[in-house]
């Protein structure tokens, strides 16, 4: 049985090296300007190796982006499951936390903006994920409008859909700006909007 | 003369049936996605015929995104030289204008997106018009601010940063989530925020 352990091992450790490789590839060139050959090259296997673990580029990009999904939960400590429960302060403390994390992993924030511009077309193999992404970060903060609403704890007047595409505008285009510029202070920025955003929504008792 | 002048105006015909060409490859494959190659064939040129107009992939890309200002510029009336005169409520109309004028117009939309991220790196051949861009972004929002506070009609103690990151974080993120899902009312989102933006600025006399 420790031979097979070993080969699952190596096998595993195989796997992540080409994942990482991978990682960086999509992140710095994109899906379309990235490469099997040139993956498996900078990951020290032969192309038919990784293929043997990676069937194609499609699946290694969900592999990549599994991954990063992984990553961020263990980052910041929050699920899908326990997400649905904030109400919307808890969620600008989530947001807050996510974006300081952000700010920490640049190519974790490149891959996500250069799949997501990439993979509008519906044929591109991240376009499930981008589009699930988005409304799931949408649905997140209409879960929260909507339970503060019945709580009374927000105005009536709120206009769900707008504050919505603002909230993740805000974040997105702070990230965009970061990117091209270290120098944005992303954190800071996204704080004093949530306090604002916050104040304007809460209802007056 | 008349033969030179029909050689230039096929000279002319060429050039921009390849920026064309082009500008549809780098909106849809970004700019280390694209081949000489394919833009030539799908321009029905030969790869000799295009390098004789444009030297490099680089140059081509640089053409692009000249003839992308160039049609933003006609197309919104405005130039580099009037905009320096708006005042913070004139900029945020011409914005609007923008916005008005890139849901129309997704391929240049697209492209900005993907070549802002993937210029991020200073030797990208487009790195330049991305800093470029986004430093006269700012610097637009900058000098209306500034011009708003030496007339005194907006308060004093506006943080110009935080405004300035915020601003031009709603209209790309806008554009982010709309790439992905043109249900996305970037029109109106932005205009709602603009006219709060502008009451929370705006001095109280």
């Amino acid at each position: 049985m420790a031979i097979t352990d070993s080969s699952q091992r190596s096998g595993e450790l195989a796997r992540a090296k080409i994942i990482d490789t991978a990682f960086e590839h999509f992140a710095r060139h994109g899906y379309q300007g990235s490469s099997l050959g040139r993956i498996a090259t900078a990951a020290g296997i032969s192309q038919s190796g990784l293929l043997h673990h990676f069937p194609s580029k499609a699946a290694l990009l969900q592999a990549v982006l599994a991954t990063r999904d992984l990553r961020d939960t263990v980052a910041t400590g929050i699920t899908p499951g326990n997400l649905a429960d904030l109400d919307f302060t808890a969620l600008l403390t989530f947001f807050t936390q996510v974006v300081r994390h952000n700010a920490a992993n640049r190519d974790l924030v490149r891959l996500a903006h250069l799949t997501a511009v990439e993979a509008d077309n519906p044929d591109h193999p991240a376009h499930g994920w981008v589009t699930g992404r988005q409304r799931f970060l949408q649905s997140l903060i209409e879960n929260a409008l909507a339970r503060d609403a019945t709580a009374g704890t927000i105005r009536s007047d709120i206009d769900t859909r707008t504050v919505t595409e603002l909230l993740v505008a805000t974040m997105e285009g702070l990230e965009n700006q970061w990117l091209l510029d270290p120098g944005i202070d992303m954190v800071g920025s996204f704080q004093r909007f949530a306090t604002h955003l916050r104040t304007i929504i809460t209802a007056v008792p």
